[in-house]
């Protein structure tokens, strides 16, 4: 039988890089085929979804999730279809999403996976739009911004997996909504392709100018991932009662010496709601959020983007282009 | 008749002191005693209340209310008697609460007062305790925090006249409360008089020191009057799922380089609510919760404290003092 093949972390990105990783950080392996025991279920895994929750798996520090241990499979998502099965509530053939980790094959607990309809729209799909990011968008937007029908809303890191949904679940509820993102590239994507009615690119400097022009009426819900300097300029333009969701701070996580939020004093005068949230508290919202944003790919409602790179071995560069910014949509590693 | 007295804002704080006010920036004035017209009800003020948001109404900033013009009473709640009416839900005798403004005798337009009844508790105590503070603690803490029986709760500025009403109130609710104060005075009368279970002086030192003790099992809510360090310290201690309620930012106000918040990923990993409010959005919840604070007042529930000065002429250093922390509870002018 075909043995398996596994990345697993070698060592710690070193923190004088602020914990960015690199190649030397990761180590491909050869591994005999997994078997299953009782309730258990050997997936080949067929696509890797890469996510910005990764770095900080890598790091040593006391977060919300435990560290991967070095010489232990990095830890990620994947979707890919059941070889064997010693749970009868999964048949070989079956198309599952779970946490099989960075690996051509995986065992998963039977509760751990999720039987997902490869019909209705691309396996990928529900590592995407249909999975984490896209649910992650579900709950931050539409469960706590919660934008009403004419109301204007920002989303940052715009041309992301999570960004995209946001700003489309948003223009659903008939909102006005306008991307943040790096580069004209980035940019022309979130508004033709994507639909947004206007994209900032924050590298292209003059922010708070761009800013009051994309935003005449002011923004009443921001749906940020990036924090610093862009979200203190978004907080410049809120309207009362305006709400930000914070769903990452990737601007914190390069600067050694971040700023943070200059002053506190804007939130109280014009009353808004700043809130941090993990998509993984809101199981309950999953298969829901799940099933709707599948209907609406289904049906050309919410468009989609990946960036794929190719092959098991592919998956570290993937990472790091990722944390980089130089992803388009859902960053993936095909692995068949 | 007798002529009114009155203190107009006479010119504006001086942007190097960071608009702290000072006595030259008041002129008492003489006027003719004010008739009401249709409508109208003339009050005898006996009691002004001063409090930290009149300091950003003498300033030229855009803010949530209108700037004092120059030459103009300053503004200010005030409670007194009904001296003359023309609108028949007001007869003389009437103990009131409305905007009377730095002045012994105002006019108002009916719907602008609330009769109150000063046979239940003192009449001063509906400026404090039963009045604007005590709803801001109201709103902020029950509405906004929503503490549970059990969690911690922490309020800083906790022996002014808001934060010692928040802390009160959580108490009622079964929570453990801890409350921030500057010097050991202060600290005393939060743990003693109003019987709070901790106290942290901030101006001893040691703050993280200080709240890692005073917190063994952290914090689940923060009703905030000062901002700066000493919630960025909060944050540190405060646990998952935290609510942080803005309803001041006074290390701020005096710091032209404030650090706000440093960092942002802290609200995401602790999934943390931070909420800036305004008491006066609220006013459908004005009446009950004045009468809920000033029946636990008549039944000794909660206690209060009021720091008095005698007199019209003594309203700027009142004002002043108060923003330098110099009172103990409510800081109010006897008028009379």
């Amino acid at each position: 039988m075909t043995a398996n093949q596994r990345i697993v972390l070698a060592s710690r990105p070193g923190m004088e890089a602020h914990g960015m990783p690199s190649a030397g950080n990761f180590r491909l392996e050869e591994a005999p085929m997994p078997e299953p025991g009782p309730g258990q279920v050997l997936v080949r895994n067929d696509w890797l979804s890469v996510d910005p929750y990764m770095r900080g798996r890598m790091l040593d520090l006391r977060s919300y999730a435990e560290p991967v241990a070095l010489g232990a499979v990095m830890v990620g998502d994947t979707a890919g279809e059941v070889i064997a099965s010693q749970h009868p509530a999964f048949q070989p053939g079956d198309t599952v999403v779970g946490p099989g980790g960075w690996q051509r094959y995986g065992l998963a607990e039977a509760g751990q996976l999720r039987q997902v309809d490869a019909t209705r729209i691309p396996l990928s799909a529900y590592l995407g739009v249909a999975g984490m990011p896209g649910v992650t968008a579900h709950v931050g937007l539409l469960g706590l911004c919660d934008p009403q029908p004419g109301e204007t809303v920002v989303v940052t890191a715009a041309a992301g997996a999570v960004g995209s949904a946001a700003g489309q679940l948003a223009q659903l509820r008939g909102c006005r909504v306008v991307g943040v993102a790096g580069g004209p590239a980035k940019c022309r994507h979130v508004t033709d392709e994507l639909g947004f009615d206007a994209c900032v690119d924050y590298r292209a400097g003059e922010l708070d100018a761009q800013l009051k022009s994309a935003l005449p009426g002011g923004v009443d819900c921001v749906f940020d991932n990036v924090g610093g300097d862009i979200l203190a300029a978004l907080i410049r333009r809120a309207n009362h009662f305006a709400r930000i969701t914070l769903c990452g701070a990737m601007a914190e996580v390069n600067d050694p010496d971040p700023k943070g939020l200059p002053r506190l004093l804007p939130l109280i005068t014009k009353r808004i709601k700043m809130q941090g949230f993990i998509v993984s508290d809101h199981a309950p919202r999953w298969s829901t959020a799940i099933d709707e944003l599948s209907h609406h790919v289904a049906a050309g409602r919410i468009r989609y983007r990946e960036t794929i790179a190719d092959g098991l071995a592919a998956a570290p560069a993937a990472l790091i282009s990722l944390l980089q910014g130089g992803s388009l949509g859902k960053q993936l590693v095909r692995l068949g």
